[in-house]
This record gives structure tokens, C-alpha cells and sequence, in this order.
């Protein structure tokens, strides 16, 4: 345990996410010992963050504008959209290159032991987009958990009631993975979802 | 990659030591979504550290005052002076609870590759504590390393030169190690310092 201010530094940063003690100590003694400028971008920086990144008035992406770089970019397909939890996956997803559409984030899953239901979620705005505009489909891209499942469900019940088709991302084995230690719902999942080829 | 604000943050904390792109990432995301006060606090105990924290005018240790908790404590024997590389150091040996004397801190170690030799080092002020008070024994604790170990063999010439006895901690297993997964400068230590039971 060290003293006083540094302490209590190595406290403030082991309450960030992912982050233990021996991470924590490591970066308040670099904090204490580095170029007083590299401390000041730090607290500039994360300064800058709380004032000016918002979330986009269309699909919930965060951005600095009114509206994200995806919803402003004119070369994206609009009429998919994949739904998505949070912001992040949407960095997940277009990191994989393989999708030309728009993002709706819903800020979370259905959760009932956490008392999170449909009307905490961004589902109206999402409503409100299908019903101001042509949308061909919506890709639900939920985790592959519980919540996940439940809220993707909820949504294609939701959207068969107004005509817009539904998918789901394709459950399966991960690439470089192992068929002998793929847990056995991943397998079924896998062996349901086979393709001819 | 996100934009703007969000990415520079993203950027400053990953110039942390031990920090990766996703950790990065992460804690970005909590600063963006946490609480205001939470925020502030991070920045506040960022800005203590560096106004208020300083070096122990007598071991180099850190603290606030003018001599650390450690040099003040007259329950600590001042007659035997443990030498580390850094702070870092003196926290690791309080741990164990078996050390009960006085540091010093030597700043770093000697390593003619990054040219840092021993007048870099407050090997002036050890040697200024030895002229000036009763020393019984020097044990120096630097890392069981190539500079570790030359940095040894250096303060135990010099300070047999001034008839002050000086020790090094024991090299040989780790606690919870196996024999078959030692390397075998480690062994040969082991063996060499082994003990009559």
C-alpha cells in the first residue's frame, strides 16, 4: 500500500474496467513519473470525451456531430439495418468488412433480472425508422447469450407484425477453432445451420 | 477505429504501460459512460499525484512530506539499509514482512547500453548515509538480472572499500516452483546455495 495522493490514484484507476491492482500501480507510478505534457493530453483527452462525443440522433452510434460517419456516409445500403447492443459492436462488425448497411443500437438487452425491458431499449426509434423508410431487412446482431437470444427473438415478433423480414447472425463454429472443444450447443448450432456446398 | 475525441482517448491510454487496444478501448468507453463525479475524481487523484507526491529526501522512497512513512518509523532498525532499483521495490519487500531496516533507492541500475553508469545512480547519497551513521549491513536487493547483478558487484567493491559488510539476496527456487520447469542458472544457484537442514 502506498500513501496518500498516490494511492489513492492506483484506487482511481483499478475502478476502471479490466483493469487490477498491479495494471493500476503500474500506470499511477508512469502517471507520476512521465512529461508533465503527456499528463496534461491525458486530462485533456479525457476531458474532450465527456464534452463532445454524443450519440447519433439516427441509430444511437456515438459521434461528434448531430449524426455518425455511417448514418452521413451516402454509400451505405439504407435499406438494412442491423441492430445491435452497444456502440462497440458496431466497431466489431465493421471490422469484418463485410457489411454495407446501417446500425441501430439499442443501448442493451431485454434483461428481466436486471429489470430491463423493451421500453428501456432504443425498439421505438427503431420502429420509427422502419416506418419512415424502405427497409429490405434487419439483421439482428445480439450477443449469442441468453438476453441476446431472447431480445433477438423479441424483435423478429415485433417486425413480422409490420412486414419487415428478419435474420439472425449464423451460430457456428469460429474460424481457426476446434471441433473437439466446441462446446456442444455451438456444434448443434453448427450442425443445424450447415450449408451445401 | 472510432473519430475524434473518443479515438484520442483511446490513444492516450494506451501509452500506458501494460495497456492494449482493447483495454484501451474499454476504459475510454466507461470514462464516456460512467458518472460525472466518477470522471472528476479520476481527474482530480491525477493531479494530486503530480503536485504532491515527491521523493524521500533521505532514501528516495516516495511520499508527500519531506521523509517517507518508512525513514520516519522509529521502530525501523536504522543500522541496516536495503538497496532497491526503484519504489516500486521497497513495496514488494514490505510484503513479505521479513525486512525491518531502512532503503535506499538507487533510481535505476547500471546499464552501460543505455548509458547510465553510477554517477546517475544516488549511489553518492548511500555512500554520504554510510559516512554519516552506524551501518551494521547494506543488502542490496537489485533485480536477479545481467544489470542487477553487475550494479551488486559494483556497490560491494565500493563499499568494502569503506569496510561496510554487504550482502545480496538468496537466488534458488521460487515458492510453489518445480524442479523440472527451472532453468538452470536458477538450479545452479539453487544447488550452490543450498542450506543444512
Amino acid at each position: 500500500m502506498y500513501e496518500g495522493a498516490l494511492q489513492d490514484l492506483i484506487d482511481e484507476f483499478g475502478r476502471l474496467p479490466g483493469i487490477g491492482p498491479k495494471s493500476a500501480q503500474r500506470m499511477a507510478l508512469h502517471v507520476l513519473d512521465t512529461e508533465a505534457e503527456d499528463v496534461d493530453r491525458l486530462l485533456e483527452a479525457i476531458k474532450a470525451v465527456r464534452k463532445r462525443v454524443k450519440h447519433c440522433m439516427i441509430c444511437g452510434n456515438l459521434t461528434e456531430e448531430e449524426t455518425c460517419t455511417i448514418c452521413r456516409d451516402e454509400r451505405r445500403d439504407p435499406t438494412v439495418i442491423c441492430v445491435v447492443q452497444e456502440p462497440k459492436d458496431i466497431q466489431a462488425i465493421e471490422g469484418s468488412r463485410v457489411f454495407t448497411g446501417q446500425y441501430h443500437v439499442l443501448g442493451g438487452v431485454i434483461d428481466p433480472i436486471r429489470g430491463i425491458g423493451p421500453h428501456q431499449l432504443r425498439i421505438r426509434e427503431l420502429l420509427a425508422r422502419l416506418h419512415n423508410n424502405q427497409i429490405r431487412e434487419v439483421i439482428v446482431a445480439t450477443n449469442p447469450n441468453v438476453e441476446g437470444e431472447a431480445t433477438a427473438t423479441y424483435l423478429a415478433r415485433t417486425l413480422e407484425g409490420i412486414g419487415v423480414p428478419t435474420s439472425r447472425l449464423a451460430m457456428g463454429l469460429p474460424m481457426g477453432g476446434d471441433l473437439e472443444y466446441a462446446d456442444s450447443i455451438t456444434l448443434g448450432r453448427a450442425l443445424e445451420g450447415r450449408r451445401t456446398m
